[in-house]
């Protein structure tokens, strides 16, 4: 008998899939890539997306508040469309919850999905609602779509190839550290408030991520198509790597070309931790992880909210990221491993 | 703070939905059938429907195997498709599980979704892996494809169609019964084998549902087409309801005329509980309820596997079962509230 923990998520998707047929021509891509693409016309695809969001595990209602789950869980399942350079049209949300929700407060989630709906411009399609013996439990599923020859996958760098990032990154890490310490303050003393006017756009992006639908729709309008493209969910070192094994390619990255806000900053120096390991491990950021041909560059150069941050190099799988000394270092996949976590808890 | 056993699931549902906006003239029904309907070409659509199943809710491990809890959360999803006389193609599979399920527990699991899958050949999408704190969460998203003129949906009933039923009804719950009261012997004496033998039947039709293709396939060969459609997942009086509801008719239903199986009534007798009432209020039967014109009568008589059990009426939400002894009752939709249900336990 094997521990799940042992294997890991990835190796335990590549076990529990590994047999299964293929029935459809029209379907183009299943598992292996953000979204998955479903041929539904001549020259248009269907794009399909889902995650999953267990109270406890990926979301806390001690310190977040429901309507910012609601919204959330939408955003990041609208943000796995985008990857794909794709318009999400649609979502589905089922939802199990136990007694001690009120019906109130099952109103405030679907507020913030709500809210979340109407920001991305998407029709609520359908789900399910359950009782739950123990905590919240969302699902979503996310549809888009896209013409074929638009639809950019985790695959298509190529060597020399820039690799770009929308926004900033760590933030959503930094946010989380500054929410789970005022909680622990919270719970030895319930009479203090917490204090987190200096911590607002961390925390923010914590508690409320937004897909990148501007920026697919910026990059069309400077008529740039990325090469491959991925979402950061689980941290730039994930994300890079995800993107250099489909495209069979390494990296190159540069630590002092990422993007990092002043409160990331500023969070890393109080909990003394490099806000380069918030970026490269931390999670939860929801920005768009792309490279570009490096003609497109001038296209892009002056664009606020796009950085460069290095290039694609030929030895697949060979990560590296050059530091502020000018040493070079090996960057490793680590994310967030829910299964150990759960294990260590 | 209202309790949600006060407003029910389909209150709930009501409650949250009510003003979410419709951005997208492609998406032709959201919410309120079995699946979604969203136009893909000039004459094809796509269908979605998607469904959560948590462990001590919808299935328990004491006496479900994991595989056949793989295989039925996709047959009650295809269901769905099927309902709205769709051909599946795929499915999205989202799962929580805690760290006291092996890894060769997940594989049995998706053994299970594999053999559903085989049997339906439809593809596996994608899907999100992620640990619980608590039992085993399934989610599943199932899509189909229809021409727009073949779909059926819950409306479209008209007065002096007959009501047919495929297979038998109720042989889900007496199933159930056998098995709940196996694991209370079990419980008490773990020495103890269950002895299902005599029970086999409806064990298997509460462990292992099929979603009925084949019945759709069937009337399409015979060149007929409902009226209107629904799946019996939870009694046939919910069922009876929704269908009436939606095409604005009534019923009158004949308990003599309700499919049967042997077992079911064995059950009935042993738990001294009418077999109409599995029937009508029982679930999980996962049979198609449909209406037909009377003129295609002569199509479907000789049918093996189509029961016709009544005709639509015309005073909307009044439905009626004539009893054995010529006696009309009322049929009160009362299905399994699943929120009042975990309130008792």
């Amino acid at each position: 008998m094997t521990p799940i923990e042992h294997v890991g998520e990835f190796g335990l998707i590549d076990r529990i899939t590994k047999n299964f047929e293929s029935y459809h021509a029209n379907v183009q891509l299943g598992i292996g890539d953000d979204a998955a693409i479903v041929k539904t016309g001549s020259n248009t695809v269907e794009l399909i997306s889902t995650d999953l969001l267990l109270e406890g595990v990926h979301f806390d209602l001690a310190y977040a508040p429901i309507q910012h789950v609601g919204f959330k869980s939408i955003a990041v399942n609208v943000s796995d469309i985008v990857a794909m350079n794709a318009q999400p049209y649609g979502v589905t949300v089922s939802i199990g919850v136990s007694n001690r929700f009120t019906v109130e407060a099952i109103e405030e989630l679907y507020a913030g999905i709500q809210a979340a709906c109407d920001a991305y411009q998407i029709d609520l399609l359908g789900g399910d609602t359950s009782s739950s013996r123990q905590g919240l439990v969302i699902s979503v599923t996310a549809f888009g779509t896209a013409q074929e020859s638009e639809v950019v996958r985790r695959k298509g760098a190529q060597v020399k190839n820039l690799v770009c990032v929308s926004g900033d990154l760590g933030s959503a890490y930094a946010g989380f550290l500054i929410l789970d310490r005022e909680k622990s303050v919270f719970l030895k003393n319930p009479q203090l408030q917490p204090d987190l006017n200096d911590f607002d756009y961390v925390v923010g992006r914590q508690l409320r991520p937004r897909a990148r639908l501007d920026l697919i729709q910026r990059l069309a309008a400077l008529n740039v198509k990325p090469t491959s493209m991925i979402d950061v969910s689980d941290g730039l070192a994930n994300e890079i790597h995800h993107l250099c094994k489909h495209s069979n390619c390494g990296a190159r990255l540069f630590a002092n070309k990422l993007p990092l806000d002043f409160q990331t900053m500023k969070v890393g120096e109080e909990f003394q931790i490099s806000p380069v390991t918030f970026a490269l491990h931390g999670g939860e950021d929801y920005e768009l992880l792309f490279t570009i041909p490096i003609e497109d560059f001038d296209k892009i150069k002056t664009e606020a909210d796009i950085s460069v941050i290095g290039h694609i190099t030929e030895d697949p799988q060979v990560i590296q990221m050059v530091l502020d000394s000018g040493e070079l270092t090996d960057i490793h996949p680590q994310g967030w491993n829910h299964f150990q976590q759960s294990e260590s808890e």
